[in-house]
């Protein structure tokens, strides 16, 4: 999407198209700055620490670090050490075991002169595959949001609530829940964001706030509490999320709080949707609150936090008392029966196993 | 409570017993200072700028108000003008309209001489009267949390989530939520508490999170995005909250959030409680959610914040991208079905209309 009028996506190769680029999102929203991968370890890096996130976009990124990995060193020996290091990185997002199972089984029947082009070959294609199933989903939300504002008489504008980033930030372009957001302003649908600004990470006021404000859409941010209160006066017309992980059953393990605005969202008669590529559904599992890996990360995101000051400077400040304990879960499950459809790059199904194997009939056990 | 093991309340008279001293609260948990009122205009802006906070405190300090206004001016036209400008500082909690109302029916039939010494008196029944009260939720509500632990049998910690600051420093002394967890933690009863850092404002993390550690309850720090997680697992025994205006039937209007733990606890069988004294009930209406005023607050909550850098300073950030529209909503109302319980002063009763006549018989129409 637009950076100032400039498309970008969240990665690509330059130069002898062996660097991989991204856009450094630890540094959004104050400041918009690229950096280079040119190792395994840079790769392993940049998802560890959240340089890039999203499940779409670690996946792209994990392709990538096989590539790279292939470059200095093509034995069996690496793709496993690679494999392995890569996956370590972050444990819920679904896509990023898609992807390196995906390239290792590739490189592991390619002949070891072969492999680093066949690698920097499937990561492009796992990009560009991306952005199609993420234009795609954009495409059918976008008439969903649509019949909505139909139905609703056209208002002068249609509320939608988000959570967390799934936009084109959090894949290589276009996002998933805000691919329909911005295929319905490309159509001229009024459509306005309510932005939950995603703590402790922030990255609803960090990134989704500011990929929303540079690519023109209207939006408002909101503390995560909010939400409910919204629904409860008529506000919020659907909510869309992304997904780290979706189950054969349609559970949804998405940023933490997630569930919380699925339970408003029942209680208030507010449609709920989920937009997601077929990367992040995990066939393999039925019940997510039970069987997808929850990730727990530092404190330190809880009791401090980085911001702007008036000089222009990020740094970061202490929120709590001296030695306050924290726990920072940074996922959770949204039951398949909060869910009121998954919007996919073949279509909106239910949240079952039925909805899903109607879109998918090839994963049909 | 303690405050590194001083007893302290939250608002008092020294001196000449004619100037009130107050915690100045937007200075936790960084720096713990008191600051003197000695004029309406410096009540009125303690409660406007939330220097005090919480419905007790917010009444308190407004009878301590009407005090400070008659030591200058006891004129009937100095009673009204101090009823109003006090009632314009904060919308929404209950306990101010209730304790300004109080000053002024007796101010009306007393004599201009005897007013400013009435004031004073009545001002400090009301705190009184507020310990008091405060300290019964306490004992009833540690009873309740005493059967919980026992029916769980008596594990190792009972859980028990909150959500902003109801602690002793919404109130004079106690609390309204925090009441029953210092009971039962003088009790024995082996109470944690999971605190909710409650944005915009962060009291959660700012002061339930400083009382409980100055007094020596075992507390964990959380996003407000994570009890959801924690009830679907299992790990919050109850939900005890405050509330700024309980209605009739039971809906109660607290801290913008806790509609979404309500739902939560719900979903999961969690028993929702709400801790309260009889000044929060508005017995004039039964809906809460359209018939509670809801305070918007500025932007700037939401789009910066103040924390402690490394050379100990207190610093203000911005968080977001530059020139993001916000709204600030700064509660919402949890309809009556979804509490367990009400905890007053007088016992715990349904949260319903029958509930609360049955406590408090002298309000049936």
């Amino acid at each position: 999407m637009n950076v100032d009028g400039t498309p970008y996506r969240t990665i690509w190769t330059t130069g002898d198209d062996r660097t991989v680029r991204i856009i450094d999102q630890t540094k959004l929203p104050h400041t918009f700055t690229t950096t280079d991968l040119t190792s395994l370890d840079d790769a392993a890096r940049a998802i560890a620490d959240m340089l890039v996130r999203g499940a779409p976009l670690i996946g792209a990124t994990g392709a990538y670090g096989m590539a790279l990995a292939m470059r200095t060193d093509p034995r069996d020996e690496n793709i496993a050490n690679a494999y392995e290091t890569l996956f370590a990185t972050r444990p819920t997002a679904s896509n990023l075991g898609w992807a390196l199972d995906d390239l290792r089984q590739r490189l592991l029947v390619t002949s070891e002169n072969d492999r680093e082009a066949v690698a920097y070959k499937r990561a492009s294609e796992i990009c560009n595959q991306d952005v199609d199933a993420c234009h795609s989903i954009g495409v059918h939300g976008a008439a969903l949001i649509s019949s909505v504002w139909e139905e609703k008489g056209q208002p002068a504008r249609i509320n939608v609530l988000t959570h967390c980033n799934a936009g084109w930030l959090a894949t290589v372009d276009w996002g998933t829940a805000l691919a329909p957001i911005y295929k319905a302003h490309e159509d001229g649908i009024p459509v306005h964001v309510w932005v939950d600004e995603t703590r402790p990470r922030n990255q609803g006021a960090s990134l989704t706030a500011w990929e929303l404000s540079k690519h023109g859409v209207d939006h408002t941010l909101i503390v995560d509490n909010v939400g409910g209160h919204l629904m409860q006066h008529g506000d919020v017309d659907l909510c869309i999320v992304g997904t780290d992980r979706t189950t054969a059953a349609g559970d949804v393990c998405n940023k933490v709080g997630t569930y919380l605005k699925a339970l408003a969202a029942q209680d208030n008669g507010v449609p709920f949707y989920v937009g997601l590529p077929h990367s992040t559904i995990d066939w393999r599992i039925n019940d997510g609150i039970h069987d997808i890996p929850i990730e727990t990360r530092a404190e330190r995101e809880v009791t401090h936090i980085a911001g702007k000051t008036e000089a222009g400077e990020t740094i970061e400040v202490q929120l709590t008392p001296d030695n306050t304990n924290a726990l920072n879960i940074a996922f959770d499950v949204t039951p398949a029966r909060y869910v009121t459809g998954l919007i996919t790059e073949r279509g909106i199904c239910n949240a079952s196993t039925e909805g899903l194997r109607g879109l998918y009939p090839e994963k049909a056990a």
